[in-house]
């Protein structure tokens, strides 16, 4: 059985001339072990919530998982494995999940896969703590990842395995492939860690070094780490890498290209592998078909949840609807009269206490909301009133401390909504966003709903100085694809990014707060509609419309967040000028990118456009064209707020002055 | 002296309404033991080469370090720590290299002060290896590093602790404030760590807990440290947050906010500190001032240099001139030949592989330089023809294997710089550039030449995937200020961009490198330009002009890398329609916006305009204004790059399409 996996992903990278064969051949026989004797799940359904959780850390290897799907029948035929890495195909270079059937999570971006894993993990111990009741153990799973060298060198690892540690995650079972090798060759040169110390050091249990050829050895292994009470385990298997090629194996050579055909025949005869490629004796897929016992694991498991149902009606229902993704019955009128109420009150507060109202608003109604915050939390303003935070004695808290990890928490984030049954959010400075950005960018490449709050979001922090003033950002989070980057001015906006960040299900998003307080100010919309909100959702919407009516637009004025009083002001001194000047609030330029393009013209007009935002100015040329925009393209400095506004020219007096030349350009 | 340095941070706290008193409060003894007595410093000279360096990786305990250079001698005086947070004073928020004499390296970005540290120490291992002599130890010093829980729980930690234990860097000692208090509270339900075990495992000498307030264990273990042979040191350092003020030590309420008049009263009762706000006991003066001592030092140091001088005058001068920055004195005439050769060679490569050309170019007339990568060192083509990878057992080659730690690499490579005598450049995909995205805003913010090169550049990577695609990561590194972002379309551009890198002295610079080859292009400038690199570092220039002459442009084409070729294409088919089509290319948009406006105007004119790159598109428009731009605003897919190319529609017919609605809009 291992040596078929070993056969199909050297033949489906020689065949794609490109890959990584050297993992999958050197954790075959782990694979075997775990895939065969412990791993709980069903072919047939790959989404069956009480399946066990695999996940590759190590995704370059993701031959091993398409051989192991392959051949203990998932739907990924044997064509599928020839189109490896070619267009469209169901095998892409790196394990993408909805996009290859029992894959749980999309990796190949070393340490990420772990943090995932970790995330579900816990959001298993989350929901079991919740759902669970005496003998209906309706959540119940481990989670099982494979990793290399690589993830165990990147940092994230150590954020997100000391707090697996603290969290004691108990079943999650990590297997460690320790070939000695990496890309650039031995890695006992940049890579001489004592790896069970450390893991000891966060608390794990850690089995091993274990021979990770023996089947046997490893079975047993893996048999104890299931047998851990309160603590996760590392097993450390020894390994030789692209383990049966006579030339390559044990060096970097095998790591990440095409054995070539005089290598492959030479291994085939070492493995005492005799068929030809891509074939594989009936043999073995009856020995490692996975789909009856599978079929039969799903059925007791139905049985019982039927049990369930019948003794917890209510809690069941409430489970299935959480694990579906969908929203309270409820919920929508509950956002809608929070928003309306909101428009109503019109407080002047800072944008991260707006986001804290809307949590408030929405958390009660909404039991899957979990939050968290990088060690912030007073000043993320992410908790809410009565919140409880998540320990381990309970799990039932909705608030996770993640500690001074930001990419480690973004990652945990990404792996519980990938779990399910959970509306994660996290929160940092938005600076520290720079910590976590392929996190964020890898929850928009899978389509999840994970939402990141960014407080303290300009030169307006004020006295913290340049290292925490964001001046890029707001635009360069925008420019990651699928995700929308909301930054409201006030408590309405503020809902509105809520409610867009929670219905939005294929797309994370970002909810960005101002440290400093900013004016309310009323929008025309709020007077004139019924349902403002849905002109908030637009992403980009009319504010105050042009004294001489929306007939004659001398200059459009866009504005975001914080700058949006200021745009107001400006608006003012400019129709005392007697320029008709309309104000278009766009917290969300991506909900505004699509809108048709009338819809788009209808709200920006052909006036003159200056666009005001306390950022590096460059994409706002995107809107405004041939106009101006008013930002900031350096480093903010350390002073009180008042005087950097001042300082860096967020005035009525340049706005004003940028209208003008925009207007007579 | 402890309590001198609590009451100018609780003081300046309070008189600037914010800061973060309780780190310096809960650190002040163990800095008097540090710097009264271990730290060979010169406040007259803060410069001086011979200096232990100091970092405060906990940067928010800024009035620590700013305590300490006020009485110990440095040019800064109580009115500065008066206008501590304010406007352009030498006190800022958190710790700026260059603004406060004595601040070796900018933090507040946790975790990364440590980074920073690992390179000083790692930098004066090898130049101590290369220069030092029998007897003549002209490089000879210790880091020092204090840090907190935040910077232990950061995944960076791990990855430069991780390298320091395995470089063997004794000189290092790093002082740990174990208070057991974060923002959101008491640690230990979020940071659990044996930190002395995961210490060990890294190959660390770990001394303590130590009491941290008393002076004299502090003294006793720092001394203690210092006769470490061949680990970094780590001393755990037990204290109590804000010490002193009766009602808040020991809470996370000291960390970040002003005591207030009340209880800065009763602390000041507490401590027995009877002075007035910012007024310091001549005593205490006299005690901490350390101008004598560090006058004497560097007086020794210089009559043992000046002896050195004599006996190794070439040396000496090279070490001189290394520390200065400065560039050899042939130098600018290897770079201006290497660049002529690559003109007349016109050498079809990858612009990776044009890298490490202009690396085998200049690498061996530039001894300072220092290479890199995050184990991708034959990807990356970082190395060059004979360079040998450094090792801890003679610290004399000139390429690390930083292993896969993409951001400690990066805050390592701001050590070196920061400590001079090199210029280091490092390595990663593209992509990945994400995880060390802070390091590079770091080192714009403090101005460093610390360069970072990128390969694998876009969709052109191809079967890798979405992961290892970039389409985001150009654009949004463009939006970092004080950076420059070069994205080279050949040998000539790849040798110009390596250039202008090794120049820019207070600036950092990216050299991007695409995976594939890149047709190579003479341009219109190496015909009629001697000097063809002198236009090429304007940052764009006319690669070809319009059939019809600079007087007749219908159409502007913008391109990068390698989207050169297809612009050059695309303007064959509009001159075959009769379209004037001018081909710019535009390695680096931060030195184009440098540029007059006329300048600009020279090169761009008032011709509608199409931008082609394959990245997200909306920074484009900043130049092309009203006209179009192909680009890629969608992840990437797994594939060959030649299905990829076609079917993200980089195609001939889709320039001369957009070329089309330009014009005609």
């Amino acid at each position: 059985m291992a040596n078929a996996i070993r056969a199909l992903a050297m033949d489906a990278v020689q065949k794609a001339k490109s890959g990584h064969p050297g993992m999958p051949m050197g954790m075959a026989d782990i694979a075997v072990a775990l895939w065969t004797k412990h791993l709980r799940h069903n072919p047939v359904d790959p989404k069956w919530i009480g399946r066990d959780r695999f996940i590759l850390s190590n995704g370059h290897g993701s031959m091993l998982q398409y051989a192991l799907l392959h051949l203990t029948g998932y739907d990924l035929t044997i064509e599928d494995l020839k189109a490896f890495r070619q267009w469209h195909s169901k095998t892409p270079g790196h394990p993408e999940v909805d996009v290859t059937p029992g894959v749980e999570t999309t990796t190949g971006p070393l340490g990420q896969g772990i943090g995932n894993a970790v995330g579900m993990a816990l959001a298993e111990k989350m929901l079991a703590a919740e759902f669970n009741r005496p003998g209906f153990d309706v959540i119940n799973n481990y989670t099982y990842c494979f990793l290399g060298d690589g993830c165990l060198m990147e940092g994230i690892s150590h954020e997100v395995c000391s707090l697996a540690g603290t969290w004691k995650l108990n079943k999650l079972i990590v297997i460690y492939d320790d070939n000695g090798i990496s890309i650039d060759g031995k890695v006992i040169n940049w890579f001489s860690d004592n790896t069970r110390e450390r893991f000891e050091s966060y608390g794990w249990n850690v089995i091993g070094p274990v021979d990770g050829h023996d089947i046997d050895a490893m079975d047993v292994a893996i048999a104890q780490a299931k047998q851990s009470e309160d603590k996760p385990t590392l097993i450390i298997a020894r390994t030789v890498i692209g383990k049966g090629s006579p030339n390559r194996q044990g060096t970097s050579k095998v790591h990440g290209e095409a054995l070539g055909e005089e290598e492959l025949k030479l291994t085939r005869e070492a493995l005492g592998w005799t068929w030809d490629p891509f074939v594989i004796p009936q043999e073995i897929y009856d020995a490692m078909d996975a789909r009856a016992a599978g079929q039969k694991l799903e059925g007791d498991y139905n049985e019982m949840f039927a049990r369930y149902s019948q003794a917890y009606p209510e809690l069941s229902q409430e489970l299935s609807r959480r694990l579906k993704g969908d929203l309270p019955a409820n919920f929508d009128a509950v956002m809608q009269e929070a928003i309306a109420k909101a428009a109503q009150a019109q407080e002047t507060v800072a944008t991260r206490k707006a986001s804290q109202k809307a949590l408030n608003a929405f958390a009660p109604h909404l039991p899957g909301l979990l939050g968290g915050s990088a060690d912030l939390t007073g000043s993320n303003l992410t908790n809410w009133t009565g919140v409880e935070a998540m320990r381990p004695d309970t799990y039932l808290g909705r608030h996770i401390n993640y500690g001074v990890r930001e990419f480690g928490m973004s990652a945990i984030q990404n792996g519980i909504a990938l779990y399910g049954g959970f509306i994660p959010f996290s929160a940092t400075f938005l600076t520290f966003s720079d910590y976590s950005r392929n996190a964020i960018r890898m929850a928009a490449l899978m389509k999840q709903r994970s939402i990141f709050v960014f407080t303290h979001d300009s030169i307006g922090l004020g006295e913290d100085g340049p290292t925490h003033q964001s001046v890029e950002h707001i635009p360069s989070l925008r420019l990651i694809p699928n995700l929308n980057v909301w930054r409201p001015c006030d408590t309405v906006e503020a809902l509105v990014a809520w409610q867009s960040a929670i219905d939005s299900r294929h797309a994370p998003s970002i909810i960005i707060g101002s440290r400093q307080n900013i004016e309310f100010i009323a929008r025309d919309v709020d007077e004139v509609k019924a349902d403002a909100a849905q002109a908030l959702h637009a992403g980009a919407y009319v504010m105050k419309e042009s004294g001489k009516g929306a007939e004659q637009i001398d200059c459009v004025l866009i504005a975001t967040g914080s700058e949006v009083p200021l745009a107001v002001k400006a608006r003012e001194a400019l129709e005392e000028k007697g320029i008709g000047t309309r104000v278009v609030s766009m917290p969300c330029t991506e909900l505004f990118d699509k809108l048709s393009s009338e819809e788009q013209h209808a709200i920006l007009t052909d006036a003159p456009k200056v666009a005001i935002e306390a950022s590096v100015t460059g994409l706002w040329y995107k809107y405004v064209k041939n106009g101006e925009v008013v930002g900031i393209d350096t480093f903010g400095e350390s002073a009180p707020a008042a005087v950097l506004w001042e300082k860096f020219g967020f005035t009525v007096d340049r706005v004003v002055e940028a209208a003008m030349k925009a207007i007579n350009r």
